[in-house]
């Protein structure tokens, strides 16, 4: 069970997902033999239309991982770069919020398409082999063995050196670790689903939006989002209660849909002339929060949702799991004693990351939908603006810190959580109103001196 | 789905523990047609000697439900009344304190001899019949169906017109509703485990300590329980951490265990001669919290440890699911429309009781290992007991309130907060040493009096 990690090691990866097939690439190109086993058929063969995928933001953390596997220019490819949120009221009315500096942009990709071109490269290694169809039935974590089922139920034993599960939220690792005594498991749904919606191509056949931004549309309550494609579409999606006065389940005949879009997306029904069909047509999802602990059993591992499964309001649900992936071949770097080694190891260091980025996401929800279109949370951000140009200190905007740096999530969280105390004392400290550019500046510079004597710990 | 409920109607329990046997009889009397199936083979030919079963301790809640089942004087033959607890201090000097009034006391029993007795009198009910080695391998909630396995791995398909699941904290039911959308689901095991020890009968054939008692030897951060056996044993139950200094993990040689039941336990030491040797033999086990929401699923309800498993500490695991049992027989005594509302009412009635019975019990710990030693803590149950005699307030101690009332737990616990508070309050509005019984009363009626301006709402 603790033998020394070999070259020739043989992994098996149980989901060939985002985060599963590029985990066999970077794991297969230093040579392991990797199998991944995937319960569903091939993703390229039959796409599945299911009508409930999130677009992807991929931001920094994700773009590393990427290149990693030496795939970020292909990739980059099929992206639309996205440099901020373009905010819309219920006139119809459009502002727009860059997400960071200049060149700094999160790009809208297609979940099945980047997850097509990774099982391409995939299967283009020598070492790695994918099993589609392929059902993960039963664990022996003491034996360091998996049996699987194909479609006609027909049962293989599996023994390998290593086994990763990164089969997703409902992950069938997860279910049997469960069973483990001393096993923490959370699974938690929020209040809102999603629904999603397709905004066709404008008259001119291009973008009926703004292609360079994520679309808002912040409705305190619930919100809907909108993100683009390369085919000239964008994908949008309703995020809306489950239940209550406005919700999925008290909104449901056409006059009442209508009246929904009419009070609160007049430009949205403009664009989407089919919103009622639409509405009728796709389902309602869930969103949940896993919280499980822990992620590793001697020759087990749970990664990516399958360990930490976080609502989609941060943009690092799959980017999370990316960056998984790259800190694990980092701690294999090492030179671990073993795979039960590696893999207690890493999920010791990656656990409060994953902690904090389902806070995060959580909280960023109720930015996105409620804070985004307040005039205190838009004044916050004009001073932070302030505060990072002129460098008086080493400050970064959280959103910055998520989405364009490397720091481990626990870390932006907390450095956010004191920031905003700050932010909040100098909003509160005086009037902003009727002052111009250079006056605001001066204040806030002003404001920030005297400050630094009532900083929290951590910032100077 | 919907159709009414029928006394013809077939109901399917799983497990025949004490709460699925129990309720198997209440449902049975009123002439509906049961099946009990159960996982493991029959009990009363083969008693486990798993060395994880903390004994019972029986009071109000759950007398009332075996009186509905005509089983309370039969059950009450095999109790041993426990009036107080007696603290063992690590001098070995024992104190004596009352739980209750006169006459009320909490009731050893065993629970294995209970689960037998429950059996035996399920199985001379007509319409009543327990299938073992039947296990559940599959529901389908939409056609109110399971299918059940027997030993040799032949499958069955029970239809049923409800089917409910008291299969205890690791529920096959629970575990397959926690695959539909939308169920929340906790388990959370404390850093506390437990080993259980027997205390022989001293040396006149009796028991070794007084066993009109709970004894209890609190130690901060660990404790030693015992509860008297009807053959003059004890069963005691160490509860200790799994890790750090003091810990399962760190005591494991026979000088460790020798050093420290010599600092913490002498008294127990001298009348268990063997505890090196139980130490080693008997296995440590967890204790876990779980939470779901919602319990019910069409047709399908999960009660007791099934729905709502807590820690032991406050003696009232299989009791809140007797309670359950006799909370559910009064809702159906309201002649519901079906019994999918049925349990769906039960649910939303019951579920804050559960939630707070689970707090309740991870709060006791603290009071059983901690406080339960402490002066302050003293101080102020000698300042209830003032209250309570001087009958000046609609007046009931938590602990009382849990034991020996119907009071909903949830209703115990915001009473028991706010009582909390004002005993505090009075505690540290005075210097309360060197008062005569007669000063000390006085005083106590005093400071209520002014007391009653500052108390919080719902305490008049």
């Amino acid at each position: 069970m603790k033998k020394p990690i070999s070259s020739s090691d043989k992994i098996v990866i149980f989901g060939a997902g985002l985060v599963g097939t590029l985990l066999g690439i970077l794991l297969a190109k230093r040579g392991f033999k990797i199998e991944i086993h995937e319960k569903r058929p091939d993703l390229r063969h039959k796409i599945y239309s299911s009508l409930r995928s999130i677009n992807l933001a991929l931001s920094h953390r994700g773009w590393r991982s990427l290149a990693l596997a030496g795939l970020e220019e292909k990739v980059k490819e099929m992206a639309i770069p996205m440099p901020g949120r373009v905010i819309h009221d219920t006139q119809g009315i459009e502002k727009y919020f860059a997400y960071g500096k200049d060149g700094q942009a999160i790009y809208s990709v297609s979940r099945s398409r980047l997850n097509c071109l990774l099982l391409d490269e995939a299967e283009n290694l020598p070492n790695l082999k994918i099993y589609f169809e392929s059902k993960v039935e039963k664990f022996a974590f003491d034996k360091s063995v998996a049996y699987v089922a194909d479609v006609e139920g027909l049962r293989q034993r599996i023994e390998a050196d290593a086994f990763i599960g990164s089969d997703g939220a409902f992950s069938a690792m997860r279910y049997e670790m469960m069973r483990e005594d001393r096993f923490y498991y959370e699974q938690h749904y929020i209040e809102h689903g999603y629904k999603e919606f397709t905004i066709h191509p404008g008259k001119d056949g291009k973008w009926a939006l703004n292609p360079n931004g994520l679309h808002i549309w912040p409705r305190k309550s619930f919100m809907m989002i909108a993100l683009p494609n390369q085919d000239f579409t964008f994908t949008a999606t309703l995020f809306f209660p489950f239940e209550g006065e406005k919700s999925f389940k008290k909104i449901q005949n056409p006059d009442q849909i209508k009246s929904l879009f009419s009070d609160e997306f007049p430009d949205f029904m403009e664009i989407v002339p089919d919103y009622v069909q639409q509405y009728h047509q796709h389902p309602d999802a869930s969103l949940v929060t896993i919280r499980c602990a822990p992620w590793n059993n001697k020759n087990f591992l749970l990664i990516g949702d399958a360990a930490h499964a976080v609502v989609p309001f941060y943009g690092q649900g799959m980017i999370s799991g990316f960056e998984d992936c790259r800190l694990l071949m980092e701690k294999l770097d090492n030179n671990p004693k073993s795979w039960s080694e590696l893999f207690a190891d890493f999920y010791s260091f990656r656990n409060k990351d994953a902690d904090a980025i389902a806070e995060l996401a959580l909280d960023n929800f109720i930015e996105m939908r409620d804070l985004v279109a307040s005039p205190d949370f838009q004044l916050e951000k004009r001073i932070e603006k302030e505060i990072v140009e002129a460098g008086v200190a080493d400050w970064i905007p959280l959103y910055t810190m998520v989405t364009f740096t490397d720091l481990p999530y626990s870390e932006a969280r907390k450095r956010g959580l004191e920031q905003a105390i700050i932010l909040r004392q100098i909003r509160e400290s005086s009037n902003w109103s009727s002052l111009s550019d250079a006056e605001f500046r001066l204040k806030v510079l002003e404001k920030w001196n005297t400050m630094q004597f009532r900083t929290p710990e951590g910032i100077s």
